[in-house]
């Protein structure tokens, strides 16, 4: 039996355009002599969908492409993740199902079991869970359907332990000879790692292949990776589909043996380039799917965070899309600018130059009579900033370039930024990467990727600062970025609590503090813009953190 | 039997101050020779506790306070809703659960069975449901016992036909003589009428009396009503607790009797009074629980929106707490300064005025080199708001004061606002009000509760405007108020597609485009302040809306 893994990257709710993708796939995978086409979960309306599968007529629009896509079908039975209508008078409106297509007819119909409601997963608010188990058969042979967390079953997160049921056990022990999985998972750092061991793990303990399909592609703040995988009943991995493209895997399957005679696996690349890739292909797609622009503005600051960002925007879009503004102030050193300078010219990007201080000048002046008697300060720091922003804004507005945030994690972690002012932006690049995660990608970008200096030595060696006032560095505030990263890894990816994290040996004033930061800070967070996820916590719909809320973790 | 409703308003997450409430609540109870004492939803930890679920010391803390809130429990027996652990090897960490305490010790437990998982509700995110249906004996009778949704079942809105089991029911036919809900329900237009119809319902169906005793108070968006109620077997209100206060309700219970000797029962007030009564607490609430201010600022543009929120804030705060600033430019017309000089002297608020004519210069000065040879249009319109916004936040973080936004929910859902300028603020007081409800509210206040023209009929006369350019109205971009807002609740809060909304007579054209507009500044929504709730849907987490979709509500 010859199988196809079609890795494939739909947009939410771009119902056409999905057709076509699965249309196109179908139509090459009858003409290659494909005998079991699988798509990735939801490939019709693209994952995750969120309340537009509230609304009734966007479930019949998906209702109608199923059958639509059925029609298509000839010779190639296809197994499509995608949304079903669930016909019992309680329970939710649909299922997170998949399609079992042969001969133009909708031949069988599989339901997700396992409903991920952490993180940013919130399946239970939307779908019917599935409690039978059932194989279907194609070609003679029976077939395990799963789709997407069904397979994480009782991996080694605590988060799976609150399921009691093994999806992929379950089909085995009702006849399965292979499992497959449909899936639509976004990519967080070490996630190629964990699947393959978990994938591995599943056919070790259960004797048969697994053929994993992926969606790949960004969705806001969700990027899936890809990686697509097939491995033999033995977990020894027959193919393996690159990350952060369309691509497709084909495998062969007879008897128990699973081959590949196509072209070699894909291997996967080092972190910092996992992490590149996953941003340079969020920020394509958040443009490309939105159709609204395709350039980009960001402030260049002199400092590692935009000079980051700009070389993303560049590998993104290229070069005559991206336009960097350095906005110098009296505070700024002049390496900042000629710095910025440098690293436009290396990438090959235009710059302008606009200065704040005659803007500056006239707010202080403004405020003169309220702020009479008090001293230079935060609010004065902060205008800086929003000065910036708006400049940048009444550029994005008045030519219709996307303003891009260029925050790291670590600041915004600990509300060392400006509301309205740097954390503004449509999209948030770099705000799931800790600063110490900046530099190694910087680091990488220039020896390995480029193979030169783009990212200017300079900005990769002179103290991080905000420039907000005259000789300000980051460490005046907050520790140095080494401790600063452990402490909040410890507490935003390990939920570790005070206690824990200083018998890690961080020092217990200091980590008292982060945390307090991390917990008065929501407020902050709670107007900042989506940022592409690349850890297993990323700020916003992932953490759901009161603002008003008084609890201080054992801090007492 | 001696029943007291004791309608709380705890602080979440602020363990000590909970626990005190609790304390002087059983002590009080103890000494007025009460039998049983009921507590709301979560009355340890406060509702909604969301992520702080997620670190066990904070369960631990929570269950720590159940053991030391049992030991002060002597003649009187307590209900009370808390956190409770699972035991269970698989399954979610905890229960949303209940605890009946006597005689220093923990008697028994319940859980909650149904957790709302839609709109603002996530609690299969943290809790494990209850599957077994047992009364617990208090005095020799049989009590059951339910948790918010629990109750809930089945009434006449859609999302609760996800339930397939009635645990009222279920409670009455195990033995219930009597039902108990405890919850911490949010407040929602029309939501006391609900309310009692459907506890009504259930005395009708159950022939039993119900007990039902709500959290009151606001927790960032979300502000609990309270209006704790009593209704005897036969579905008479034996008692009725105020709404948006603390109080607690008195009831005795014998045979199958219930009786109310002491205060006559609180009324529902008009749909006005209900919203601005809810607004204020939210405000009041947001500040004191934050605990960092008690002073707020706002923008006075002359409009009714700003005039509306400057009344809530004095009234909810002071008038010594509240400063509003007046920002003319070159387009404000002289009776906007005029309108909001005679508010502010009505309020007794102090105003200040700021005029934005001199950093508007300076902005267009620095970015003329760039603008060459365009027109003044929407980037120049939008400097203005982003100007007073910084001049806004400049105060703030000047002296403390927090800013409040001042934006209404019809601006909001049609992007009519602009981001980083009027959408700054701590918190949004009155983005869940539709413009015509903001023109309602204001009339009510200067009608009925100033019983004077506070609010000068010039803001409540004049066209709304936002004086961005010369002779500017709202009505060039948005269809007239009343059409708008029409169009907006049938897609929001019933959610009708297109053709549901047309069909009940609205311009197609007009219609098509509202929506549109709608789904296309999910971008900017998504960087809003919080917004008190006030609707069945409010912008925010109870409506989750992918930012990168193409979805186009059968507008093809």
């Amino acid at each position: 039996m010859n199988i196809r893994l079609q890795q494939q990257n739909p947009t939410i709710g771009d119902l056409d355009k999905n057709f076509s993708l699965i249309e196109k796939a179908i139509v090459s995978a009858e003409s290659a002599g494909v005998d079991l086409l699988l798509f990735p979960e939801l490939a019709t309306c693209g994952y995750p969908p969120l309340d537009l599968l509230r609304h009734q007529s966007f479930l019949d629009e998906v209702y109608a492409m199923n059958r639509a896509i059925a029609d298509l079908v000839s010779e190639t039975t296809v197994i499509m993740g995608t949304v079903t209508p669930n016909a019992e008078a309680t329970g939710r409106a649909c299922f997170n199902g998949a399609l079992v297509l042969e001969q133009g007819a909708v031949k069988d119909e599989i339901h997700k079991t396992l409903l991920p409601t952490y993180d940013v997963y919130d399946e239970l608010r939307y779908f019917q869970p599935n409690d039978r188990f059932q194989c279907v058969t194609v070609g003679g042979r029976k077939i395990g359907v799963t789709i997407c967390e069904d397979i994480w079953y009782n991996y080694s997160d605590p988060q799976y332990l609150i399921y009691d049921v093994n999806p992929a056990r379950k089909l085995v022990e009702s006849g399965a000879e292979i499992i497959v999985n449909l899936s639509a998972s976004p990519y967080t750092r070490n996630k190629p790692e964990g699947r393959l061991k978990m994938l591995r793990r599943h056919t070790k303990d259960l004797q048969v292949p697994v053929l994993y399909v992926n969606q790949v592609g960004g969705n806001t703040d969700l990027v899936s990776d890809g990686d697509s995988l097939a491995l033999d009943g033995q977990g020894k991995v027959v193919g393996r589909a690159p990350m952060f493209q369309e691509s497709f895997l084909d495998v062969q399957w007879q008897d128990t043996q699973l081959s590949n005679k196509a072209k070699p696996s894909a291997s996967v690349p080092p972190v910092s380039e996992q992490q590149f890739r996953c941003l340079k292909l969020g920020l394509q797609d958040y443009l490309s799917k939105t159709g609204v622009t395709d350039r980009v503005i960001l402030g260049l600051s002199g400092g590692i965070d935009s000079a980051l960002v700009a070389c993303i925007a560049k590998e993104a879009l290229g070069t005559d899309k991206v336009l960097g503004i350095t906005m110098p102030s009296q505070f700024s050193t002049t390496g900042s600018i000629s710095d910025s300078e440098v690293l436009a010219e290396n990438l090959g990007i235009e710059m302008r130059q606009l200065a704040i201080e005659d803007i500056y000048e006239a707010f202080t002046h403004t405020l003169g009579p309220l702020f009479e008697g008090t001293n230079f300060g935060v609010p004065e720091e902060n205008l800086q900033p929003r000065i910036r922003g708006t400049l940048l804004m009444a550029y994005s507005n008045k030519f219709g370039h996307m303003l891009l945030n260029t925050g790291n994690k670590s600041e915004l972690a600990t509300g060392y930024c400006t509301l309205y002012g740097d954390m503004a932006g449509g999209l948030a690049v770099i705000a799931d990467l800790y600063k110490t995660e900046v530099y190694a990608i910087s680091r990488w970008l220039n020896e390995d990727y480029y193979g030169r200096e783009v990212i200017p030595d300079t900005i990769l060696e002179k103290s991080p600062s905000a420039e907000l006032r005259p000789d300000q560095k980051d460490s005046d505030s907050l520790p140095a970025y080494g401790v600063l990263d452990g402490i909040l890894k410890a507490y935003l990816e390990q939920q570790y609590d005070a206690k824990e994290i200083i018998a890690q040996g961080f020092d217990k004033e200091t980590v008292i503090r982060i945390l307090s930061l991390v917990d008065n800070m929501a407020y902050k967070r709670a107007q900042a813009p989506p940022a592409i996820k690349l850890s297993s916590k990323t700020f916003g719909p992932g953490r759901r953190w009161p603002i008003v809320q008084r609890w201080t973790q054992n801090r007492r």
